[in-house]
């Protein structure tokens, strides 16, 4: 039997429990062992839950119990999820984890201790919710360079984009509803300003190209600038707008990660990639671009990766997976706005006016105010432009 | 260093040969040891090859060399791959193949000789060419119980398919054409049969259920009897016609595994794979469906999957990795006929015809033919109200 404790009794801590218990004997068979819950910390109260009596409120009972070997910690957010994973860690048990903000931002450090105690730390739920994204890429391509890894990363997002483009109803009215029906948090900032998909931007570049830059240094630029006007105006150009998170490695070894509004090809599967989907690319410089789609959140999905992630563990007791990357700085990213693409823009100056400024200007026919597609230019000698026309709406064409 | 030798120097060993050179600092980082070539055995002469120097033409030199710890075989079929790989698992060699007839007519066998050995025979290539498919099926959604897969597994056919539906051209014209362009084989049978999506079907329903249904089981039919007029047809309903392959897990713990032309929702991202990408769908009773998409052939697509499985082996050098099925005879399986789904039919009898025998038959307007969608009904049902009809084509719809 390896021993489990679920740290915080949320909605993918649940999961977790829910998972291990009503697939046991499938996971027995694909872990080579039992695998059962002995402890759940919370300092809730769950008098109703079938399982109350795992449910402990001190951590350290887990801590000091020799019999857990994995630690799965949901609780989500840098404070406490960062202390009880390093005193997991260091009490040499193994961790697995779905928080995605403590994997971008502590990963590094917390990775070095696992190796030092020879003990696993995986997070294949951090990126993608259920769909198996992480582990394709250190494993499945691990004989190709990767050149770019780009996608939907958050569904909160996507479900919004998706009804404001549906229906045409505004983001405002959009994100209300989506609070309402539990789609997006009362404070939903980390979704929609686009931090959450910087996080995963972080990890999964991180894994791809063995760099890991600090979400910091990751431009990000969410939805709310996004509007109805310019889905139609997209679509009438024959592109759908999707907050696409994106890293490339460039020919100089630097790294451009970012996170930003992007118009794709209506035509693409990316592009068809509805509600709280996620779909993720990645580029390998043997396999060509290979794509990953499926739920991106949600207890059962989100569980279902974590317990992948601890059947794995049953098979690395003794030898751990050897994941990591190297710490970098600055100097290894180049500013995206050095990457050159064709934009969108949508104005209310005329067409003369447009013209005068980008005279590879590309109008589209029938849309709101004046809308435009460039030809590629890079954000750095845009921007005065759009600055002077002045631009009420500019994305970025992903061809 | 980690010795290799590739066996057969076609299209897929030309690949593997071509990445462990080119990606050789990538993988060393990846596998934590060099990766090389030692032989690359083929009775054929290559005098231009730059890797002539490694060419030799009798598998025994791989044999009886201690320093080859990993064969790969692409040679195909089911002959002389067979034999080499049995003898070297036997010497204690593991094997990685991308040879999908091999692995499923045979892989029980080979699987059990490398169990015995305490070696790996690994065959991610076998299914889905560079698009990692069965490593996140036994790995990433081993939580899961595997309700269903299916997909489109075949590139020459889905090939055919889009371009008979994009152009209007006939299956006839496109075949030739296809190759013409080197898409198709000369002896196109296995691809347009489809008997190569059946014996994907076989390897990927094995590892998803525990159980391996032997190809001759699998009830298959390819694209030879789909029509312009029937893609015509089809579009009008909001549908496309693909080729797909489908494995279920019934309530009763049998299999039902097909392989026959379906028609697919039109807004679907099965629907919008197009030219010879492959496309899989997983569904598992935690992560629900999770899609994966990618070219599902090509020399160095498919050599990325290879040189995966070398990787992983070089980490499994000592401890194999449990990789196997139970064999199971007809009882296990469910007949296609029991399946229900609803049905797309083009007749030249009239709709009075068609309502006397199928009163719940939707009428496609602007049809050529008539043609119409039915209810649910099970192929046993339906077959002979299709004969009486008479039905020029039917297809079934997958929902």
């Amino acid at each position: 039997m390896l021993n489990v404790a679920v740290l915080g009794f949320g909605t993918v801590g649940c999961g977790v429990v829910e998972v291990i218990t009503s697939n046991s004997e499938k996971i027995a068979k694909s872990a080579g062992c039992e695998i059962g819950v002995k402890y759940i910390v919370d300092i809730r109260d769950f008098p109703d839950s079938k399982y109350r009596e795992l449910l402990v409120k001190d951590f350290a009972t887990v801590e000091n119990d020799p019999d857990v070997r994995v630690v799965v910690e949901t609780i989500g957010g840098v404070g406490v999820a960062y202390e009880f994973t390093k005193r997991s860690l260091l009490a040499g048990k193994n961790v697995v984890t779905s928080n995605k903000e403590l994997v971008a931002t502590r990963g590094t450090e917390l990775l070095a201790i696992a190796k030092k105690m020879n003990v696993n730390y995986l997070f294949e739920a951090s990126v993608g919710g259920g769909i198996p994204i992480l582990r394709p890429i250190t494993l499945c391509l691990s004989a190709n360079r990767i050149e770019e890894v780009y996608g939907i990363f958050n569904g909160t997002t996507n479900y919004i984009i998706t009804a404001m483009s549906s229906r045409g109803a505004s983001f405002g009215d959009v994100l209300k509803e989506a609070q309402a029906m539990g789609y997006a948090e009362a404070n939903p900032a980390a979704d929609i300003e686009g931090l959450d998909t910087c996080r995963k931007v972080s990890i999964i570049a991180a894994l791809s190209f063995g760099k890991h830059i600090d979400p910091d240094l990751i431009s990000t630029e969410g939805i709310s600038g996004i509007t109805v006007e310019d889905m139609k105006n997209a679509e009438l150009a024959g592109y759908r707008i999707k907050l696409l998170g994106r890293a490339l490695m460039g020919a100089d070894g630097r790294i451009t990660a970012y996170v930003a509004p992007h118009l794709v090809n209506c035509g693409s599967l990316i592009s068809g990639t509805d509600g709280v989907m996620n779909a993720i690319t990645v580029r390998g410089n043997a396999t060509g671009d290979v794509m990953f789609y499926g739920p991106g959140a949600g207890s059962l999905p989100t569980a279902s990766a974590v317990v992948g992630d601890i059947i794995d563990i049953a098979g690395h007791l003794e030898k751990r997976k050897d994941i990591g990357w190297e710490d970098c700085g600055p100097d290894s990213v180049a500013g995206v706005g050095e990457l050159r693409t064709g934009w969108y823009v949508r104005t209310a100056a005329g067409k003369d006016a447009v013209k005068a400024l980008f005279p590879d200007a590309s109008f589209i026919d029938g849309a709101s105010y004046t809308a435009f597609i460039t030809g590629e230019n890079c954000a750095d000698e845009i921007r005065p432009l759009l600055e002077k026309l002045p631009a009420l709406s500019a994305f970025r064409i992903l061809d």
